[in-house]
């Protein structure tokens, strides 16, 4: 069958052959619809991130995939069911520890392996086979965006431990700045501005009008701030201190400037993954605000089972027009390559299909 | 009456005469017993932190007090209750917002005033006096040393908003490393290496042997460890990863590094308030541990009547050889500069005595 991989040593997508593989005892086998590209994709490509499996000169490439039961084999699921893997499985040599075998998004990286990412082949072929408590049923009708949920998982997860970490106290947000308008930056101004906890969302970026995500965020109600123009140090001063500010630009002065965003009492959080960068900060400041403002910070990686649950429903919710805006390009795998192209203004979230719904 | 108040423009404490309150309709007259002394004191007598109230040439010192009610006036309070005040009011324009009415130590920092700290006096007098809801009523044979209630609700609430920030998952702490062997870092220690919740209890320090408070951590059964020798960043290695760091120090680099001494899933808890000081950092690298070990930061301020009420039954619980060993001197008020040494080996937590048990 056809698989998009990365060799190693190189740093582009490729097009191979691999065998369909065959389910063992409970695994069930899925064909596979559409598998998204985000900028995690995009850091394994450079190198940046994520590793191969172990003795194998390639990485099948993807973790945001949603397909169709194809064979249950001896699982509980049923042919035809739609379903969305979760990405992260223990590790192979079995040094997960029990605590965090039911909870994989919380434990060391280095216990785990991650599907398309880090260590295991992903979901970017025509067939995959994985465990049934990693595959999450979902309605037949999403089949085609299926590929959404993960990355929503992702802001799922992040406002969870976010709000959590404000639960000591009667917190009452209003305001959240998210930091980035790349497609989970847009895709979590959409789940803010089109959900119940926040009265006031802005969004961050640094691109000039007329722009396909400027005109997206604008027609969500919320507010968007060129970061030309106004530094995220002064976006306090020139909108309003936020209560969440949710960071997805991967640029590490974000990880501190954020927090001057930050209301008191308020919580940054954390979801790039930058590569080392030694700049210079007013360590004091930062520290002494973070005390005397109350303010939290989380970091957040991956996702659970539970945040997949209700990522499903938070796609079911999401406007029509938000998915047609957000998905600008879906590639058929045997001409997957526009689907990684990056710097295309046009372009928002894209996906590659191996199988129609 | 005697108070010990800080003039302005001077940074030494001295004795001064103030009329004795008058309480009040809603305030109960205190008799003041003892008021501790600690870190943040000597930063309002160094004019890095805090400020006078308005209009005033001086300020009352004192936050960690303990009295007994003198005259309960038309409060539910009765005369001989022993009480310990809280610290923040309502600012007394009126700027405080509704919903931070309930939890003053979650408001931001221009909406209240800290008495004996910020913008009102403070407890160092003979007399002083207080609304009701903020007097907490202790137990009689806790009068002597109910000064400390005050920096145990520093902990208290600091490790609230730390566990509530990993409450989104299962998270079973075991170890705990202290930031600092001050006063508030030490009792910090004996409330960890003596509570329930951590197994394994670090305190860092750079103090030479023979050392009072390396003696009572290490009787505490917690293990001392001298940063001129491992620095907080090896800590991890050295030691190991810590599920929860406290950061007693106010030392602004720890607020950083910390970071690489917490375990994945883990958090870090912010006390100190420094000046500002720019550094370098590798903040690529923290950003990115950060995600991908999960871990959270939370910064934390003053404390809320519920702490109050929970540092009540610490200080009931801690050993009273504990307590002994921590309490190095009370000065009466007459004498009160030994209180206010602060780099004396032979020293650890001093108040000043106002009125005898």
């Amino acid at each position: 069958m056809d698989a998009i991989a990365l060799r190693r040593g190189e740093h582009t997508p490729i097009r191979i052959q691999t065998p369909k593989p065959t389910p063992k005892s409970g695994e069930a086998l899925v064909r596979t619809l559409r598998v998204g590209v985000d900028g995690t994709d995009i850091e394994v490509l450079a190198g940046e991130h994520g590793g191969f499996p172990p003795g194998e000169d390639h990485l099948v490439l993807g973790h945001e995939a949603v397909g169709i039961v194809a064979n249950p084999n001896d699982t509980d699921l049923e042919e035809g069911t739609v379903v969305v893997p979760t990405i992260r499985r223990p590790h192979p040599d079995g040094r997960t520890a029990p605590q965090h075998l039911d909870q994989l998004d919380m434990a060391p990286m280095d216990t785990v392996v991650e599907r398309g990412i880090a260590g295991a082949h992903g979901f970017m072929a025509e067939y995959f086979t994985s465990e049934e408590k990693y595959l999450v049923p979902i309605p037949d009708d999403l089949a085609d965006v299926g590929f959404l949920v993960e990355p929503i998982t992702i802001t799922e997860k992040a406002v969870e431990h976010a709000v959590a970490s404000r639960s000591a106290f009667d917190w009452r947000p209003e305001s959240a700045l998210v930091l980035g308008n790349g497609p989970l930056g847009l895709l979590t101004t959409a789940m803010f501005a089109t959900g119940e906890r926040f009265s006031d969302v802005y969004c961050l970026g640094r691109r000039d009008r007329p722009d396909l995500t400027i005109d997206m965020v604008e027609s969500l109600g919320a507010t968007y701030i060129d970061s030309r123009e106004t530094p995220v140090s002064e976006i306090s001063a020139a909108h309003r201190p936020m209560d969440l500010v949710y960071e997805a630009t991967g640029y590490a002065r974000h990880a501190f400037d954020g927090l001057d965003a930050v209301a008191p009492a308020g919580v940054l959080a954390l979801l790039g993954v930058p590569t080392d960068w030694p700049f210079e900060i007013d360590g004091g400041r930062l520290h002494r605000e973070a005390v005397l403002g109350n303010k939290a910070v989380v970091g957040s990686v991956n996702a659970d089972r539970n945040h997949f649950r209700a990522a499903v429903r938070t796609l079911d919710r999401l406007p029509a027009w938000v998915i047609d805006d957000l998905v600008t390009g879906v590639s058929p795998h045997t001409d997957a390559e526009p689907a990684f192209v990056t710097d295309d203004d046009a372009s928002i979230k894209t996906a590659v299909e191996f199988h129609r719904v």
